[in-house]
């Protein structure tokens, strides 16, 4: 396996190598990467100037698209595969489109899932003039399918905007898998309130597991909350290592901390040891995932 | 193993038979059993008439505890074990007590918490003139040592509920060990709102797994809410063979359900698969587990 | 004040009837309202086949909108008033648009606000082409000058999507305003669930007020809710007096609920008279406003 | 109107002032201020060393209640008046009484009602030998009746603890009322989460109103959020002034928020400007109140 630079290290590059390196980040619109790195009279551009992360570099390739024409938007959208042609072959794919779109889902249609499939393909390139793109990982028939009968209802306006969202997510991915993010400024929090009693949650016992990617899955660590109902040592997680792009889950052990209050829960609880599984997208952000709970309601969200 | 008999047979036992069966509900207090079915005067008491469900067969003895004097409820706290004793020797305990106030987390005390949990337990039992009652299943050191920090701070009249509430909850889970109830009027519902869009979530693909008792558990079913982001085809669970008192699972297909929608998600989504882990204590009672969720926050509750 | 004809007595005029009665809906664009009763060789349109409820005649000329080309949508969006103009002089707008696009609080801008606002408005018909429109009745000075300094920085395929929906918009509160809707289907409920016991709110006090329209403004009813914990007697609205359009308020008597239920509430409670104001938009929908409270939190959300 | 002592001036006087001045605290129960400055064998007690905030007397008090014996408790129980006296003459009572424990709500009650309250007194009498008290402000004869019908159901053990607690509340609503607290700890803070775009809410306008004590009530301050989603400038009440004990509402501008944002918001918003009212009951705590909102959902909870 081909190791990956690392960010700072791109950003180090020359222009064309930069443009070279990222000409497959858009589906066969190398044209993006050209434009970040050169103006179209031939001279340098300064849209790498002042980007320090790959949410930066990520935002200045989308503002690249989003200033475009609307031709050469239509154009990006038909430079992507059509899904029922990957579906017969497999082979027109670019290999990182692969990834992302899966066809896993699509190949275990049933003989009448297949023909609305087929139908509502042809009817959604006849209607919008480029191909469906749907950029979910490991995406199954159930929404492939919702996700085209949903789809084509939008007027033109609408689905082109949401076409290009598509687009812009691949491109993300794409980048995330290109390149080895160093000096991660992103962290990971936690806080615990007692929606039962009006406090914080003191002395919860909390784990934490990464639950994906698969190599680096596992129990990561065990926390005990302080006073105010949050992780005694600051973030949970913090720097290169452990800040990994993935999926996490928080175990709350919540009859337990109910128990040791006094509060009533049944023999059964209703609520014991809670999970949340969330992602984390982007090295760079900070993500405070907390959790209120009762001993029979919870309520979680992406907070700051 | 015994098999069990089935609440209706009980139910038509004779009374001695009934008092002999419910004999050990109460740690060392038969007499609880013995009034449900005979008056002080030695005639038969109508305490179980009406009684149909396992519920309702709990609560006529907890309701007899309750009408008791002062000195026979701290007679029936101090029938209860003392768990100091109970780490050193395991001997002591009934068989019953011995699963429900599981020691296995104080057997790995370090020397230091083993001189915490003496010096909480000589005090408690000073303080309150009975031992420290704890009714949670598979109850860690941590649980049980924040519950003796707690609670050794009550006032007197406070701590005596405290802990007849524990023992009601210790009777009320014996009950459901010796008893097979049979006829279960239980049932299990979903609902999914989509707080992002402010609609029921239609379409949505849900897993049910059941997690406990280990010898039922495994994958339920599989299901599609329909247009009112409810299941299909009326509850999830229904009966006796499926409604068992244990630990389940929902697993809602999130992050596919908002692709499908249009609504935008991260690359890798901050919600994705979303668990709900829930017990189900009654057999007899109606479970409402529903789900409000945006791509970015959700909360549950045992609804109606 | 000229009387608004009813809905079923819209739909039984003539076509050119419709076409003129509707001319004014979308803004200097009477091509719509004729495209709905007459196809583009004159014959006549089924486009009003099928239509009972308002929601439904408004989603059929915004259909028209939405298959219309590019060309039609942009000289729809170029049709309305510039906000700059509209400040000067408060004349050129349709009647309607008066109302809809208040400029009240436009017209209370600092020198240095207004300059702000000219700067922004100009850059934003340089850069899209087309004037901006906002749909927030009685919009103040401040969610003016934040939408401009949102949305000029989308990309113009955003944008238009962002405009138009602005449009649709206001056609929908122009219907609203012009017809009379009866034999309304609409209705109002409530559900109070008490998550801190884990069960329904049985008998809470709730009163329901109408905030807006001023004309119909006051104190509608008193409810206790029921074992369920909800209404007693179905829907706290239904039918065409009552389920107006406009802005309403539960007040749920919640300190006084959990008083007595003994959970305890401190001497000021935290929460005592909980308020929720919503809106209901369309007169055909249900509206399900449910309330999820312990002593020390609450949420509510648009149900079903 | 005579002057309230303050806090800091009340702990300096000498032991006898400050039990004389505390004797009505606990109804007719002199006993428990004298205990705070003098021990049983007349020495001086040190249990007023270290406090230096209203809540710490107020559980120093609290304390000697719950450390006093069970006969002691219902001497104080029972020194409480009855309801139904109270409600026949109004003239047995403490000044302090009549305020907390309103009478007005009985006053009003129909001879049906009048019936059942006489009934519940008198069976509640009966069973607990103490009588019934509630400690609401301006109880209405719902929860009057409500929490009759509730707690005369109780076991003893459970009943005397809710009492206790009533009890207790009464105790810290007379020092609230008693004494000036200068120098308060106190302070009012607030965030906004926008759950459907799973960030702060940024440029939020907000308005803070007082609504009781009537002497005090009306508009504070208007705040607009910074890109945490906080308040710009710290608490928006702290120190003695502003920080009072009693009932105070948010109002969040949402539909404006979302409409500046572009999200879709309905003609008539579901959420337009959204109340929330809360109480501040203890002068030197943190509290916290939040919003978590999508233009169809919400919630709040006290936070820290």
């Amino acid at each position: 396996m081909v190791e990956k630079p690392k960010l700072s290290e791109v950003l180090a590059w020359s222009g064309p190598q930069i443009a070279d390196f990222l000409s497959g980040i858009y589906e066969h619109s190398s044209w993006v990467a050209q434009e970040l790195v050169e103006q179209s009279d031939g001279s340098t551009s300064c849209k790498l100037d002042g980007i320090s992360t790959i949410g930066e570099l990520a935002n200045a390739m989308k503002q690249i698209v989003d200033d475009s024409s609307t031709e050469q938007k239509l154009a990006l959208l038909r430079a992507h595969p059509d899904l029922a042609a990957k579906v017969e072959s497999m082979r027109s794919l670019t290999t990182s489109s692969q990834e992302e779109q899966s066809s896993a889902g699509l190949q275990s249609l049933t003989p009448e899932e297949r023909q609305k499939f087929t139908t509502l393909n042809t009817a959604y390139k006849t209607k919008f003039q480029f191909p469906f793109i749907l950029a979910v990982r490991n995406a199954t028939k159930y929404t492939v399918l919702a996700a085209m009968e949903g789809r084509i209802q939008n007027a033109s306006h609408v689905e082109m905007a949401s076409a290009l969202t598509q687009v812009h997510k691949i491109a993300w991915m794409r980048l995330l898998a290109a390149i080895d993010v160093d000096n991660r400024k992103g962290f990971l929090t936690c806080h615990v309130l007692d929606t039962a009693n009006g406090c914080p949650a003191a002395n919860m016992r909390i784990h934490l597991h990464r639950l994906s990617p698969s190599d680096k899955a596992g129990f990561i660590d065990e926390f005990f909350t302080n006073n105010d109902g949050r992780l005694p040592n600051g973030p949970a997680l913090k720097g290169d290592d452990p800040f990994i792009v993935g999926t996490y889950e928080w175990t709350f052990f919540v009859a337990d901390y109910f128990a040791s209050k006094g509060t009533f829960v049944s023999g059964v609880p209703f609520l014991d040891q809670v999970p949340l599984r969330f992602g984390l997208d982007d090295p760079d952000e900070h993500y405070h995932v907390p959790l209120l709970v009762s001993p029979w309601s919870y309520s979680t969200y992406r907070g700051s």
